[in-house]
């Protein structure tokens, strides 16, 4: 077949991986559907990929009717409903973009949000402060404090702050701690609550009925937000994993080993087409926002990989609302376990 | 060459891994030795064993020399002493034996020592009640509960009560949370105790001048003492690493991709020969009981293994006293942040 590129006149020297940018295109243009050309090149598209669409908007809508059902019945049989209170520092905008999407999920679920808006400049003891006043108040279950902050704050200090019981982003080095732990039998410790994109990442696996035991896994990036904390859900699933990060030599050769890749480096288009086993599924952390499209992109080549792939997530639309519905359901827990509910 | 089985005349349907055992009892036995049969014999396996002997007992003494000078120092300018407090339940040999390996350990650097012994049927209020008499201690800086302990005691209680700051197994999920985490600059974020056992593993590598940075890894068993941190640690080294467990389907295969094995799974002879790729190094924290020999047996198939790793650690003799310097190490940390001495 003739590349997308060739077809549609961009320039030759660009990536191959830049004809994902063009799909997404196609998929929001009907104008553009509307000439044939264009519903043909589509048409062949769609056709050589293979891979299922692993559909993070549709799981997490099932998700959150699920939490709205027992919030709702909650509130019926106690007249309690969970309180979440994030809180925001600075003007970046896709942190406000991410903490109004959050009020909207919790609005969506009868989650009553409560929210702090700190100025850039504002001290690591504000923050601190803000923390302490929601650890406090009975009404709110889960505290949130929007990443990134400032860099004259120490995360670490903000983090620690959260009370245990109200960490709903499951990022108390505790809450971490007994992510990797086993009891005497050999079982899976139990944390308070579990990272909430991690979280999102294995309930896909779950809902899409992939097998996680004994399957290879490669987890490519080793933040504390995302690649480490679902390393280790992997590994609680009984798969046996392997993380890739900036000091692997040869990732590409170490990532067609899995059966499950999950990527949450931020470098778009970074996971190319031969770096995937046959038949492997794939779930795509990235959300890179590139300067000449407005649509963002994810660390995966979602055209090349689809075709190898039997299971992708797309970005948009995989793994980030995914994340909220993690979150929406920590929260839930969080107040369960507050009111002594079942 | 004939087996050495052949040659003694052991039974010709014992493992080929049996030699180990007859290979120590050579070394133990000068008068063996003698017999011209045995030395010739000695002199080819020894001969065939390409690998660099890792010496844990040589290496565990250099250590325990410096920490000797540390704590003589420390008596000298600061009138003080760090404490080992060590709680021993139930009448466990292997156990008894480690604790007065321990308490040797401890007199022979300088460290005071501390001892409860409880009965078999002891409540786990009463190891409460000790730990907590030994948090409030001042003259106590670490605190030890052996393993195993009794099935009617929940573990996970036993650990959490250890106050973190004489947590110096390092057990406490808080300290296993900071080892798993990263700083805003990438750089991992330093726990208050590093798990012995593992602890003792890296130092072994990093006195042998082996490098991990970059290293494909795999490490043998995810156990909370030793596997899960020790793969915590290879991480933190930059290596890339796998763990391999009793759910992985072709342990072998996946083991003979790493540079660095490193192996904690408590099954005599697990790992041949065929496991290992040609040159890398095997830590073996195997230390098995079989019953027909008073030497306990590694994980690992010494004989095969030592012809193709290029570093191999012998059982006993390897990690077993790099677990004690350890300990010691980290109870002369936990008293130095204690008083707030260097």
């Amino acid at each position: 077949m003739a590349s997308a590129a060739a077809i549609f006149g961009t320039t030759a020297t660009s990536d191959r991986c830049s004809r994902r940018v063009f799909v997404t295109t196609v998929r929001r243009s009907p104008a553009f559907l509307r000439t044939s050309r264009a519903i043909k090149t589509y048409a062949a598209l769609v056709t050589e990929s293979s891979a299922k669409v692993i559909d993070g908007k549709a799981t997490s809508n099932e998700i959150t009717k699920e939490i709205a059902a027992e919030i709702s019945k909650m509130k019926e049989s106690s007249g309690v409903v969970p309180g979440l209170a994030v809180i925001l520092v600075g003007e970046n905008k896709d942190s406000a973009t991410y903490v109004r999407t959050k009020k909207k999920g919790c609005e969506s679920v009868g989650i009553k949000s409560y929210e702090v808006k700190l100025a850039e400049d504002s001290s690591e003891q504000e923050v601190l402060k803000h923390i302490s006043c929601f650890n406090d108040d009975p009404a709110v279950n889960g505290i949130l404090v929007q990443l990134p902050l400032p860099s004259h704050m120490n995360i670490q200090n903000i983090f620690n702050a959260v009370s245990i019981e109200k960490d709903v982003d499951g990022f108390n080095p505790l809450n971490i701690g007994l992510l990797c732990m086993r009891d005497r039998d050999g079982e899976p410790i139990e944390p308070l609550f579990v990272p909430c994109t991690p979280k999102g990442c294995i309930e896909l696996l779950r809902r899409y009925d992939i097998p996680i035991k004994g399957k290879r896994a490669v987890v490519i990036g080793r933040s504390n937000i995302v690649g480490m904390p679902t390393a280790l859900l992997l590994q609680r699933e009984d798969a046996t994993v392997t993380v890739v990060h900036s000091k692997t030599k040869n990732p590409e050769e170490i990532t067609r080993e899995a059966d499950i890749v999950i990527t949450a480096v931020g470098q778009p288009n970074l996971v190319r087409g031969s770096w995937i086993k046959p038949g492997a599924v794939v779930i795509d952390v990235g959300f890179n926002r590139v300067e000449d499209t407005s649509c963002p992109l994810g660390d995966v080549c979602y055209e090349e990989v689809s075709k190898i792939a039997s299971a992708i997530t797309p970005v948009p639309g995989g793994v980030g609302p995914m994340t909220i519905a993690s979150l929406l359901s920590n929260t839930l827990t969080a107040a369960k376990r507050a009111y002594n509910l079942k």
